[in-house]
């Protein structure tokens, strides 16, 4: 059988996500055990090679791993041969050499996991490519919300913040809509991608309306942005843009990828109130990872292959 | 029950630390074994969280908890989402989330501990945290002596150098207090604290009565107090403060928590002298370590609850 | 039974070689499965100290310590005690009082790996020290080799490029020298060592006579070389000494230690080409890596005691 992979959200259909989800609740419970491990992956390899920072998704991954009993090898940019020139390809095919069973891959380039599929009889995860895709954050999203309203279908998702350089907001945008919720995206015209409506969401200048969101997912602004002259100043930012308690209905769930610029796109009363899911998204990661591990490696094949 | 930490020396009594050592005790004969392992942790997840650079101190926690079985992650500043400016609260709620039994935290501000103590249910473990404190320094330091003496009650200790801007000054003289030891500090003026008495010891501006010490205890000199003006040059602050094997006398124990600044406070000599215990302290680390996160996670509780 | 170590390829007779690679075939069988894991070292601590950044070797240690079920820390200079001054000593004294079973270290120094196993209980295993030597690397090559010709008696094997600074030169020509190869090397007559007969090989200044070769090794070009003018140019360079298909004859193997200059000294058609064996060496390191702890650590000793 041929290798399978998780490149973009889109590699899953409505289905597919489901048996991932479900095998996440499963996962779930082994992390809330004292004993928080199965032996799975026992004597599998998994590579964790990380070409940008990262605390959350890195050990999250690498946690995932090691729950299910596997020998994880992380190999950062820093202190490796990408730093003597080597190049992608080359670096791909010595770690294939290793027969792992999957490669996790971070990279600042849209495009990277799907060539690297290539290059590669392991399994490949995209966990981060350039302002391409994330699908593994849309994959925990989407579990975060299904466990607390049991689905999604219907559900008013409003994506907020910096969407033009955004992965996250891409892969989510696209996960959110496969199990059937309608997705509005806002923020500054300068950070909302043209023809954004082609995906199948709305598009909004203001949060005149965000009272008609179920749900609010804030996207982090990077701080280089006002460098660039994409939006006037973070202060003028956060007047229009910063999503506090303030702007919340009651009922509103929050969310956000982390990590959080506190007082930047999210107030800090807004991270600590009870609407804010960002700790059960960060625990539903574990568990999501632990199940794309495993229904690539271990179980049937739910993946369309790619490439 | 409520979640406990060892944040300061002084959450432990006299009884909390000889139960540590104890069980210190019984994990350095782990460590004397061709299979330097127990089951005692397995599954459970201890996450070491060090913003400061260190090898003996992080490797020695990795590798206590290694040596319990424990799934260790271990995330540095570099490469990390600090890089990216989340704080520190949103950093260890982040990890929290992954429910690990333990944080382990190093930080450059004093205090760091504290707080995170208060945003976590793991039990957190004070690795340094700035110019406050260092208590698994201090365990294993009384560890390393109780196993050479028999007891501390009546040791005199002298602690040399630059114990205004140490951690393992401050716990040290707390831990070795509340054993028995009578403790004396001393350096430059400058360097020893105003009301260090109120502590409960002795200070010296000079090394004339170092005879009377059975133990002396050499702190590292930080380059960068140079810079500062504490001292007026490496060379003079060595001429009148440096420990040699002339310095000493035959019985006395030499100490230091490493690492040592060779020719700067401890010449070559009295590092490779017989009287110089910095293997043993060592080595003492890691059965220490197992030992506390033993007892705060795996056997009914010595430490006081904090905060 | 003192402590016995690998510093040099010329620790080992060919008796000694062939005692590891026939272990690494049955550890190349074990990496072969789907659970590539042994009990062999289980509860024995492996360190692996690297001063010079590497992807491929330490990865390769970390992952043959880890199939043989041993606990690994790994110490970077980077945010280690390394970087506040310690001296390799002190370092070594340190990690020393982990009683691990194992040090591997790669330094930047000459004959570092030879002082280490001087100051340390444990088994030394170099990873490559500054020119000198880098003897898993040879012995990986040869264990390449001798799976794809059966023996080595007789083969000629000419090794290209950077001979002067290249520890992987001096390692693999006393180690494929020893196992009955004729070696060659040929680069820039400013690339090769004075006196390199000595070793019982041959010199060319020019690949005119590349056919006669069974093997071509290619070595690394250093991009410092250029700025240091030990050649004019990679441009010239490459026009002279670059090995690419065209200049290989169609039953002649290629070699190259990694990681590889694409354009450089290797032509993108060559490291892609049939011929190339870059992908078993880097598979062979596991397995070698693996035979090699395995004999120093659990099985009878084949190598000379050092120093």
């Amino acid at each position: 059988m041929s290798p399978r992979h998780l490149i973009s959200i889109d590699d899953l259909d409505r289905a597919g996500i489901e048996r991932i989800l479900d095998r996440a609740e499963s996962f779930a419970e082994v992390s809330g055990r004292e004993i928080k491990k199965v032996p799975a992956l026992r004597g599998r390899t998994v590579v964790n090679l990380f070409y940008e920072a990262s605390t959350r998704t890195s050990s999250s991954f690498e946690l995932a791993a090691k729950r299910l009993s596997a020998d994880v090898v992380s190999v950062r940019s820093a202190g490796s041969s990408v730093d003597k020139g080597e190049s992608l390809k080359d670096t791909i095919q010595t770690l294939s050499a290793y027969d792992p069973a999957a490669i996790v891959i971070r990279s600042q380039y849209a495009g990277a996991a799907q060539l690297v599929a290539g290059w590669t009889p392991a399994a490949v995860i995209n966990a981060g490519d350039g302002k391409h895709e994330h699908p593994t954050q849309a994959l925990l999203d989407v579990f975060t919300l299904r466990r607390r309203l049991g689905q999604l279908d219907g559900t008013r998702i409003w994506i907020v913040g910096d969407v033009l350089h955004s992965r996250v907001a891409r892969s989510n945008i696209l996960g959110f809509k496969r199990m059937g919720a309608e997705v509005t995206v806002a923020g500054p015209p300068t950070l909302i991608p043209r023809h954004i409506e082609a995906l199948g969401c709305q598009a909004k200048a203001t949060l005149d309306e965000l009272h008609k969101a179920d749900v609010v997912y804030v996207l982090r602004m990077q701080h280089e942005r006002m460098r660039e002259a994409f939006v006037p100043s973070l202060r003028e930012y956060a007047a229009r843009y910063q999503i506090s308690t303030a702007r919340l209905t009651p009922g509103q769930l929050l969310m956000h990828p982390g990590p959080v610029n506190r007082g930047v796109e999210l107030s800090s009363d807004a991270i600590d109130s009870s609407q804010a899911l960002l700790g059960e998204q960060v625990k539903a990661g574990v568990a999501v990872r632990m199940a794309v591990l495993y229904e690539l490696l271990a179980a049937s094949p739910v993946l369309a292959a790619v490439a």
